[in-house]
């Protein structure tokens, strides 16, 4: 029988994290303090800006044990808090995770969820600085602090993208979703782990390496990372800068495989493009002049589609203030779903 | 009837919650990016280094919502934050606060418990600058990430106390632990409240100004808020500095309060004041000849008593590695309990 919490306790727990974190993760020599004191410390970067962001997972609402390996469920975890950075152009550098456990959690999944952090983290040489374990009698969750710096006065904020902007997305928003769909129907991801779209979902990619590439450019006017969905984080874009979008239909990325799905199906792929999706990819705003020359940012880190979806317009009449035009002229309003997790 | 979290929505209680910390909160010009975006931003102070900590705070494993007030709860969950950044020497700046809650939480309750957090940020200009509200199907939580700022150099560790220092302790250590046992034998705090040892636990004090004093004044050589006990706490510092402790019977400091509820139920009071407790007073370990200063710095603060409770030693023999030493001679080994969150 595999170890649990409860065999080795909470201390127990905690010497084996610290190890992993010690054969697995990087070094920095900005921490002066790391993890075993009250408090972790380091020193910033002189002319940058702290940024900060958080996130919170509870196993039931944001993930399910039955369709995710604990590795792939660290990795996300962290990739979700990556993204968070990079939509405003910074580095991640120190994380903070917080973990609340049932006593009959195994020890080797708790290990690899940590590996799973570690595995998102390094590649930006950034390490785990502290947090804490505590049991829960409920559903587990996890909790993540990550730290981040940037140039000061270079962050891209999601509310100034302004009418004539062109609307810029990267990669395939939609697959994930359409991958916990298929998750759902097949009632786990027994046989489903290598399909695209379940891949989309449970290892999603973060464009924070792009983020950061473009916040240095100087040349979006308003950056967002996609987790409510294309049209809910556009509609963030909407709200916070105080303007309208109209996206193309035919301009809508719809990636091979989702196509391909929703085709067997017969479902609109464009639901799955437009609707609730956790894809950790970014919308970015420019003047339309400058889409040739982020596209060259982003292209040249790697092969990254960037797709010219619409135009930041005045405030929409209408709900959503966000409408879908098609080449043929037809236009509708779109009314943003958006999560609402205390909704009956 | 109140409104209920399932009333409002997730959003609809965003909007409350901004609304609070506009309308309660404190300003401060260091904060460029606030809550709203991706993540928040601000502006470090050139020569200072960044001090991070987190604690996580589970309903039924960290407190029982009919011991306590959401307004006592609030604050309590960042004192204990405050009180780790104050253990270092530092200042708590910014504050990123996660809660999971069930649907039927009143509104009204949730805003007390933000309510309790900048009650206790405000006297520091701290400020809160993210986080995120999740519902949770099984218990609430409340995970605090509080992000502090120090003087380059001057933090003090838990790893660097040496064999001769004296070993002092703020307050009176176990008073929240006897208030813990009140609540406990009464099934509520109705009627209880206003007992000073329920107080001690509903309300407790930090340290902080206190311990960013001593730090300044580079007389210390150890610090550590006190979370896990006299002993416990007192246990890490011996840990991590390879030194043992000796303390004396006779300067252990004992309230009136705890030595009268302790007589009254013929208990020995030595064992709240050794035992796990939360008191968030500070162990502070210094070379003999600073007692003196150490006490004038943190007395030209306030009423706080420091009492000399001891020295610190080479590693002694036996499991706790820290003895009591009584005036008439006798010695005992004590072993540490320590809390350990899984353990059967």
């Amino acid at each position: 029988m595999p170890e649990t919490l409860s065999d080795i306790g909470e201390f127990g727990l905690i010497e084996r994290i610290d190890a992993l974190l010690k054969r697995e993760g990087k070094r920095t020599p900005e921490v002066t303090i790391g993890i075993g004191d009250d408090c972790a410390a380091f020193q910033p970067r002189a002319g940058h800006e702290i940024l900060v962001t958080c996130d919170v997972m509870v196993e039931g609402r944001h993930y399910l044990a039955k369709f995710i390996s604990p590795l792939d469920l660290g990795r996300r975890a962290m990739t979700l808090n990556i993204s968070d950075i990079g939509a405003m152009g910074g580095i991640p550098r120190y994380a903070l995770v917080s973990l609340g456990l049932r006593r009959d959690m195994w020890v080797e999944d708790v290990e690899a969820i940590y590996l799973g952090f570690v595995e998102a983290l390094n590649p930006f040489h950034a390490v785990i600085i502290g947090g804490n374990i505590t049991r829960s009698d409920g559903a587990n969750f996890i909790d993540i602090t990550l730290i981040g710096e940037i140039k000061s006065g270079t962050s891209v904020r999601r509310s100034t993208a302004r009418p004539g902007d062109a609307i810029l997305a990267t990669g395939y928003p939609g697959e994930a979703a359409a991958g916990l769909q298929i998750l759902l129907a097949g009632g786990s991801a027994h046989g489903w782990e290598d399909h695209p779209l379940v891949r989309a979902y449970n290892r999603p990619s973060h464009r924070a390496v792009e983020g950061a590439a473009v916040a240095r450019s100087g040349l979006a006017t308003a950056m967002i990372d996609i987790s409510d969905g294309l049209l809910g984080d556009l509609g963030h874009i909407c709200d916070a800068s105080g303007v309208g979008a109209r996206l193309v239909h035919e301009n809508l990325p719809i990636s091979p495989a989702l196509r391909e799905w929703a085709a067997q199906l017969k479902k609109d792929p464009l639901d799955f493009v437009l609707g609730d999706s956790d894809d950790y990819e970014l919308i970015i705003t420019c003047p339309p002049e400058h889409i040739k020359d982020i596209r060259s940012v982003i292209s040249a880190l790697g092969p990254v589609p960037v797709s010219a979806i619409g135009e930041i317009t005045s405030p929409l009449k209408g709900a959503g203030n966000i409408q879908v035009t098609s080449t043929n002229g037809i236009s509708r309003s779109l009314s943003r779903s958006g999560w609402n997790h205390f909704a009956r």
